[in-house]
């Protein structure tokens, strides 16, 4: 799929079809998670990689979560930050960039997937769950899967968004 | 150029021609960026949009940021956050997403850019020479234009930064 069309077609789907996505297509998604630029090229991010169908039943139920479409993901992956790696306080920033790599790269195998962000509160649950170091702090969820439905993408465009020359 | 392929091999350019780039383009990439997802839908990011030789000179010979190939960038533009507007404390992380979209954009356009990072000490001198409000937060400036070097992706793809369940 063309960039510029799969940066403008992809949205978020919450909906999958509880089919498998195969290792190799799981392993073209994390190769362009990982083709992200970071600050200093540090390259401070760790995925987990979650299929186990209990764990994602697990993620999907808690209600501190709001991930529910968890349940029927083939997968879900946990953008984590190393703080030890990361420059200055660039890390999430980091990991946004690859999450958004691999949403992109999903979209552009016609995946579905969808973004959920980890607050403080959130967090202290994935560090539980999978025995994450000290250091890691995971940022992102990201459930991927076949799409069960065909939402159309927001216009996002605003004019007044931008600035020339001066706020 | 296909998305899997623009991934793979966009990469920092640091040297610029001097030439133009013309403003369908670049509002091509302000297209791009928009079309990013952010928490809970808030969009709070607000762009610059720098085209004063002058002032891209004064970002260039700034020595705190480090930003020298500014100077025959064709533009630059400057990611700023809406801190009423974000979600919890999403909103760099939507900054991040936006401006990886603009940066594949870019490249699959044939341009050249590169991300810089922005730290709180030079936050100020952006929040200064653009007049940016008190709630606006710039987190990522991004010099923009005709590549004039090739250089070849880093290899970053590291098997030992996945852990399949549990880390």
């Amino acid at each position: 799929m063309d960039t510029i069309t799969a940066i403008a077609t992809r949205t978020s789907i919450r909906n999958f079809s509880g089919e498998e996505v195969s290792d190799p297509v799981i392993e073209k998604l994390l190769h362009a998670a990982m083709a992200a630029p970071s600050a200093m090229n540090a390259q401070p991010w760790e995925f987990v990689v979650v299929e186990d169908r209990d764990v994602l039943k697990k993620i999907a139920e808690h209600p501190a979560l709001y991930a529910s479409m968890t349940e029927k993901a083939s997968v879900g992956i946990l953008v984590c930050e190393d703080t030890e790696k990361s420059y200055k306080n660039f890390g999430a920033q980091d990991c946004a960039a690859a999450t958004q790599n691999l949403l992109l790269a999903a979209h552009s195998l016609e995946l579905g997937a969808v973004w959920t962000g980890i607050d403080d509160e959130q967090a202290k649950l994935f560090c539980d769950w999978f025995s994450l170091p000290a250091q890691i702090v995971p940022h992102i969820f990201v459930p991927i899967g076949i799409a069960a439905e065909d939402p159309v993408p927001k216009k996002k465009f605003d004019p007044e968004k931008l600035h020339y020359e001066s706020f």
